[in-house]
């Protein structure tokens, strides 16, 4: 498609995501210019190899790449339009209807396709940019019926550039699923650290890893998430409330239980709650995309020597059959431990069969 | 101290925690007696050298560790007493002053001392034990005031080998403790992943790093957890209540802000949650550097062919280098994964240096 090739982009906002952004398009040869309201980001993520700041000499580009909080997007791209900048804009922000809204009244919408990548570190700037980030990663297109064939094309190629996983989904439909995937999760995740606050040493010593990954998030930017949250507000109070309704029934059912120890039935919302929460987490895919439950683990015990595992590998892979992932169970001094080879169901017999031929003690 | 020296041990309940005790104690050198409900759950835990299955040969062991859900402790530890099972007997239940009153009036009180081991995996059964489960986590030993000081020795004894740091505390406030550190935050992660259940494809295939961490443990049992939670219940309905009054003002605030974008302080108390989120999170102590955190990751690019994970591990165990762990990193229609080769961090520079000169990429 000769009409959509990009050869040169402008990047607007040099943080974490921008800057990861004009790495890619540098390491394919593209010729990048960097804008951000703060030089110095420009002239660091310049110096990362991102490509050059803008000036007053930078000519147009085939695709501006808006890399700023959500509410500021609207803005930046009707200045962009008023100055030509480029043939194409996109964004990263990561609510699309409304700035969608405000495009329509505000800006050029035939040139502009909105995009949301799903990728981030909890670290943010230039200097936290990577080639990788995008690698394997979803990124959401919403273009709208005003965007042009043309724009879609140039923008769905930054994506494959970026090694991303391009995905075409309504700006509504879009912001209903990360209310639900990312942006409630972070308000539970903070709510949850939140009552940490008045606990003192002795129960904080008690903390162990459970805690620590369910508030992983709350050490986020309050800022910044403050701007997504009020973008997305009643997408994401819907789902807040239906947490809030199952709170409630928690909250009842223990009071309840604790009043009656002789009433088992009691506790049962308790445990429809705990079962509701296995099958969702269950229902989140796995690295390969597909539910994570779709590959069969096949526990094998291997004893704690240099050499052994190679050779269990080496006897998969010589019978052509493919590992979807592996987990090693073991600490060192530990004299056997426990691999669970995953493979795909139609394999796992076969495996099986193949391991136990071979002397190995298989728990199937 | 010869008098509360322990050189035999019998484990009831050969689950995960019951196990990896009994992989710590046979790694001194002790005597380790097995005995669960289901013998498959024996077996295997035998297999990966965590003891002897109990028979009636067994003789009387200096200390019984139940490692059984918590309302099954004063039962199993009336049997024990009345087989005269051991000298000393103590157990790894989640919550203690429920238990210690019941074993005040069905059990002899004298020779239990109360423990709670601040360490657990998402994981389950024999075959997710570690040798390393409670290295560096804190032990809270709950001794009565009928606890013999020979029994409390022996049940600190058996803290130390296990590489644990025994934490002296009254029943009831460990009760209230952990309400806030486990109990609580564990009904949090599974409602938040309870949400996911109606979820389509669509948006799951939206899903990131945070949700996998906020909801990581809602893959845990939820009978054992119920059973947790029911023998908690007005702690932990107390630390959700406080939740639900702080969700129900987000929920508000985030209306309100829906409702009239125009007034920037409707948003007000979202941002006060996700700072109260920032100071509760910021004031969990570091980790108290168990040797996972130990290991250096060595991240290595290989292509998703049968045959070429085993022929990295291979060249690896050829040259004696011994992997204490591995995680494999690859997405959809990715042609080369990542694999994250975990090494002593000794050893890492040694690895990288092996693998480039084989030809491998490594991220180094």
């Amino acid at each position: 498609m000769p009409g959509t090739w990009t050869q040169s982009a402008l990047i607007v906002g040099t943080g974490l995501m921008g800057t990861s952004v004009a790495l890619v398009l540098r390491s394919h040869g593209l010729a990048v210019h960097l804008d951000d309201r703060d030089p110095a980001a420009v002239k660091l993520a310049s110096a990362l190899g991102a490509g050059e700041p803008r000036d007053s000499t930078t000519p147009r580009v085939d695709l501006a790449v808006i890399a700023v909080p959500p509410a500021a997007v609207p803005a930046v791209l009707v200045q962009l339009q008023g100055e030509d900048a480029a043939a194409t804009y996109t964004d990263l922000a990561s609510t699309k209807a409304g700035t969608q809204r405000m495009i329509e009244t505000l800006a050029d919408p035939t040139t502009y396709v909105g995009g949301h990548p799903l990728a981030g570190r909890e670290l943010s700037g230039p200097g936290a940019a990577r080639l990788d980030l995008f690698s394997g990663r979803p990124w959401v297109l919403s273009p709208s019926e005003h965007s042009t064939a043309a724009a879609l094309g140039r923008v769905r190629r930054l994506v494959e550039l970026c090694g991303a996983i391009p995905i075409l989904m309504d700006p509504h439909a879009h912001d209903l699923a990360v209310a639900l995937v990312s942006h409630a999760p972070q308000v539970l995740a903070s709510l949850a650290a939140a009552r940490l606050v008045d606990a003192g040493p002795d129960a904080l010593g008690l903390a162990g890893q459970g805690i620590r990954d369910v508030t992983r998030i709350a050490a986020s930017d309050p800022e910044l998430w403050t701007e997504i949250l009020a973008s997305n507000a009643n997408a994401v109070a819907d789902v807040l409330a239906a947490v809030a309704t199952d709170l409630d029934e928690v909250v009842r059912a223990l009071r309840a239980a604790a009043a009656d120890p002789a009433d088992p039935s009691a506790i049962d919302p308790v445990t429809a709650a705990l079962q509701a929460g296995n099958r969702g987490r269950a229902g989140l895919p796995g690295k390969h995309g597909g539910p994570a439950a779709s590959w069969t683990p096949v526990p094998v015990l291997v004893p704690d020597k240099p050499g052994e595992l190679a050779r269990l590998l080496t006897q998969v892979g010589e019978a052509d059959i493919n590992l979807e992932d592996m987990r090693i169970e073991h600490s060192p001094g530990q004299p056997v431990g426990l691999v669970e080879l995953a493979v795909r169901p139609a394999l796992a017999e076969e495996l099986v069969a193949l391991l136990r031929s071979l002397g190995w003690a298989v728990h199937w």
